[in-house]
């Protein structure tokens, strides 16, 4: 396992310089099953086209390719990885993905597999560690999944327009958040495609800064 | 991994004639993170007491003990297993939280860790697989979480009444749960220990009847 994770690491800093001579910021999109992972990636794309920047899609997933052909029809390159069963990417993965990619200067987003645990063992040579945790998941979310709660740079705190239908306490959440991390915290409530707060606004400001 | 999953299985089947030998039902709650389970497996406890049935819990954590302190404060015997960051919990961890527990006749609920992947592959010596899918995760779950939707003898559909809020296509979940398995299925909406629906009750009915 330890050999394992180190011939990762090696091949995510062979990604992450590859990225960024070809222009490319690269998000790891991660958060568990439904917490609205797809749905932020895809208000983001919409968000930073309208700033001029071109978005790509690596789609992680253990089966099924609804996501990548949902961006394909938005007109978004993606490629779909499966993973057949496996609980997270790696670096050998995204590298190949991105490799049939027509790449360009712009932001590469890789949804994560739906998990709040394997992934944060493995670097797969982005720039951003974006997390999507959702409202309806729960406040206590940050005690639990520490290892996770403690990688990230970004936590995107979606579907926050159930707020008060699920009881959820912010100040609970930002507490086991703070314990762990420094990262910033946004809330977003997108629904139909149209972000209901500044929240995704807010996080596009955020990766152009992180170019 | 083979013969680590072999020693697993050979061990989860000493687990199971373990249990019924001392005329206990072990149920397995499976969910992802925020699914509802602990929830779940509380209202279940208040239900099966009405009905002179005694639970124990092994509670499933990465990191924290708050669910088994809640369960404790219920007066239900509890025991918290962490794994540490393990992504699942196996047969052996298991056995060693179960000889913790003062074992009577009843119910002992295993609250797995919150992940839709790696504890489809780790029998534990159960006799019932419950999953806890919330309606905000979406109607695609099944689609996507194949081993995990395929692994179950019975689905909770919690926060049931999130289902208008959240545009929850039950016909298409249903399509991609009966595709993969013939699990009874269940809706429950508890809120402050109380179902507004009867699933609490007919998840009873059916713990009951698998003794």
């Amino acid at each position: 396992m330890q050999k394992l994770l180190k011939e990762n690491d090696e091949l995510a800093q062979d990604n992450r310089a590859f990225f960024k001579e070809k222009g490319i910021l690269c998000v790891n999109v991660m958060g568990a099953p439904g917490s609205g992972k797809t749905t932020l990636i895809m208000a983001l794309t919409d968000e930073l086209k309208k700033r001029g920047l071109e978005s790509m899609v690596l789609e992680g997933d253990l089966y099924s390719s609804l996501d990548a052909e949902a961006f394909e029809q938005k007109k978004v390159p993606a490629v779909q990885i499966n993973t057949c069963g496996e609980c997270h990417l790696d670096a050998a993965v995204i590298r190949e993905g991105a490799e049939k990619l027509a790449l360009r200067r712009g932001v590469l987003f890789i949804e994560n597999v739906g998990n709040l645990i394997c992934p944060a063992e493995f670097d797969l040579g982005e720039h951003v560690k974006l997390l999507a945790s959702s409202v309806p998941e729960g406040d206590d979310k940050p005690f639990k999944y520490v290892p996770m709660f403690s990688y990230i740079d970004l936590v995107a705190l979606t579907k926050y327009d159930l707020k008060e239908a699920v009881g959820f306490d912010r100040e609970n959440f930002e507490k086991g958040l703070r314990a762990l991390s420094e990262a910033s915290l946004f809330e977003t409530a997108i629904r139909n495609g149209k972000d209901r707060g500044r929240g995704v606004e807010l996080i596009a400001d955020f990766l152009i800064k992180s170019f």
